[in-house]
């Protein structure tokens, strides 16, 4: 009965399914599977459900799922196996299967050859329509997607691209360079996953082709692998903006230790140069001895700027994450952020004057002393946080780790030493 | 010349081109191009650029591009055109057009209504398979997109979905009934738009299929619009996670007051809410009056909670986000950040009262004080880090304006009353 219930499921719900059991019953329901439905289920399953299901299984059943699995997938799964398992298993895969896959295993992570997948629909630019379509509805069965066909000519360089769509409306005698687009859209193997998930959904394709440095066309990303691309970079930068390694699992199955151990480093840093800004306030320990009052307004004023900072950099960060602000941009940001950061400072400004004038009346050097300290600490944190990511790119950094945690620790140290500054000039300490 | 180049460019890099230019070369250029150009180069400009194309041509011309273009995109310009423009447009466009437009005009913002299309391909079941790629053949021109055919019955109600690739793949003579999948995948028309396009990521879809209450098929999400509404929604998060009112245009395009006026408000209530810590802190005067040594550590601890914050409410919004944390995950999350936050804790504390003892030798209470303060400040940080923005979504909020900003601003105000609390238990002040 659970056979039968099975077979009519989504893959995807079924390795939703095995995702919730534990490793025996996984592996028990999934031998349930119909051979033509395992690839794929097991395609949508965790590299740990994985692993279970391989431990599971005989080697020829190991062989039978990798020649079922597109290769992309075929070769995220081997990625994450011990050595001498992949071994075994590339030994009893078909010559054909084994060196497409241990070309595709040598594809240098965050490449578009890392996603890539080598089951398209190839044309000669000489077929009719009508041979075009008899040649998909006798090879599409295996291929990746049929939707976006690609022509190519001697020794697979890439000429062309044809979409169903374009070969259904044509008459069944048109000659494929007839209708072909030969001003294709494309990517070399070694260009940033990155980057080819942006291309894709720049120009709304269901698929990119990718070659390689002779112009052969070596295999296509498609959507969905891009879709994914595009989250887990959006997560990554999530991770790095809030001072954390970035991991690979969700949250509710990242275990303790390897969070806490995710999480230490930059709390570390970070709170060592909190120290050196402590180590600056201590300079000042004469003027806060003679005026406590002054204290009261540190976590007001550095707040604010790191905030202000924050806004500034979290804006430019994911800017040049879409690509909207490239490093040309450096000297437009930082004069929009100053305009910007005069109007906010300004405005808040004048709510913490008045605001002080009626707390501490007759303290006005106080109040003018904190205002001033505040615009001028919004007008530095908003320019430093619009330019550090640019910088940081600059320096071929990623500008995603110029947000919130480092900006908010540098703008401190700034904003108490305008604060004192100003208040050892304008008040009697 | 240009005209010609222009011909063979792509639509997209069109677009883009014409965004460069000023509002008289736009119109100029945008006249150039052929007709069956025109209307896909609109649906990808700028609303701004929309608006000075609409009022450089005729009332003809532009009816002429509201009928080519998909339904979805003309709403879209049109609901950013002035009410009178678009009667005067919607009076000249065909009774079809017309009405369609005004039932999805109709749709509220946000939802799968207001990102759907109409132009799918419909089939009956009864249908053969020549007859069905007969049928795509004949009308699949206008349809947004061909590869995704969906199956319906009387009055509309959705029955199966069926591929191309099925289609190219079985025998003519098969039935549409016989290889459609009558276990539709779909959502109604007020889903909400991020659900929308989870589905399609968690699915692979090209499309997704929108009914309404009595599940008469109304329109498709295609997987491009998808894709931009999960860029939308991430730099949402971003902006909102940041402390900012979100907004629609590019960082470069955006003028200088509506920035301001986006940050302004939040800055404004975190800014006051610090002047309740200050409050606070002031309570302590005496303390830090008779041992100012006390107040150079409040930067190091108020950000390293404010950090070890954002760490757990950053992972938490995100998780949301992307489905992988819901409610009732509320307790599971709260004891990994205690577990978590007792690790990573401890870490820090222990790297901070050797320092202490090192640079303040004989200072052992205060080199205790700081320590528990920073071990119990990372404990309450992170636990409310992670707990807030579940909570925000139990009271129908978004998780995401529980980030850094308001958790730094309550951690604050938290670690100072513990840290003043151990001292005064402590110290002799
Ligand atoms: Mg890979
Ligand atoms: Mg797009
Ligand atoms: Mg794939
Ligand atoms: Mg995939
Ligand atoms: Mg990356
Ligand atoms: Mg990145
Ligand atoms: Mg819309
Ligand atoms: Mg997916
Ligand atoms: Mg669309
Ligand atoms: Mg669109
Ligand atoms: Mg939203
Ligand atoms: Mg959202
Ligand atoms: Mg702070």
């Amino acid at each position: 009965a659970l056979r039968d219930a099975l077979q009519e499921e989504n893959e995807i719900d079924i390795a939703d399914f095995l995702e919730s059991l534990d490793a025996e019953e996984a592996a028990v329901v999934f031998r349930m599977l119909k051979k033509e439905m395992a690839a794929e289920v097991f395609s949508n399953l965790s590299a740990d459900t994985q692993k279970v299901i391989v431990d599971s299984i005989t080697d020829q059943e190991i062989v039978g799922i990798i020649e079922d699995l597109y290769v992309d997938d075929a070769v995220d799964a081997l990625e994450e196996l011990p050595a001498n398992v992949v071994k075994r298993i590339l030994k009893n895969a078909k010559p054909e299967t084994r060196n497409l896959i241990n070309q595709f295993l040598k594809y240098e992570e965050n490449t578009a050859g890392s996603i890539m997948t080598a089951e398209f629909v190839d044309l000669k630019r000489g077929m009719t329509v009508a041979e075009a379509i008899a040649h998909i509805r006798r090879t599409g069965e295996d291929r990746e997607t049929i939707y976006t066909c690609y022509v190519t000519g001697p020794s697979r360089v890439l000429e062309g691209v044809v979409t169903v769509k374009e070969l259904l409306l044509s008459r069944d005698d048109q000659r494929i360079e007839e209708i072909m687009d030969d001003d294709v859209i494309c990517v070399t193997t070694t260009e940033d996953r990155e980057e080819v998930a942006r291309t894709l959904a720049k120009y709304n394709l269901l698929s990119l082709p990718v070659v390689d440095q002779e112009n052969r066309l070596v295999g296509i990303v498609t959507i969905d692998d891009a879709v994914e691309v595009m989250e887990q970079e959006a997560t990554e930068d999530f991770e790095k903006m809030a001072a954390m390694s970035p991991s690979e699992k969700p949250y509710l199955k990242t275990g303790v230790f390897t969070m806490a151990r995710k999480r230490f480093m930059w709390l570390l840093v970070l709170m060592v140069s909190g120290m050196i800004t402590g180590g600056i306030l201590g300079q000042y320990e004469a003027a806060f001895a003679s005026m406590p009052l002054l204290v009261t307004f540190i976590p007001m004023l550095t707040d604010t700027g790191g905030n202000a900072g924050s806004q500034s950099s979290t804006l430019v960060i994911r800017g040049m994450a879409l690509s909207e602000i490239s490093t040309k941009d450096l000297f437009a940001v930082m004069w929009k952020e100053i305009r910007v950061s005069l109007i906010v400072g300004i405005g808040l400004g004048a709510v913490n004057f008045v605001r002080l004038i009626l707390t501490y009346p007759g303290n006005e050097m106080v109040a003018l002393t904190v205002t001033l300290a505040l615009v001028a600490t919004v007008l530095i944190a908003k320019t430093i946080g619009g330019a550090l990511p640019i910088l940081a790119k600059f320096l071929k950094a990623d500008p995603a780790i110029m947000a919130a945690p480092l900006i908010t620790t540098i703008v401190d140290a700034l904003s108490l030493i305008i604060y004192f500054t100003i208040a050892s000039h304008l008040l009697p300490i």
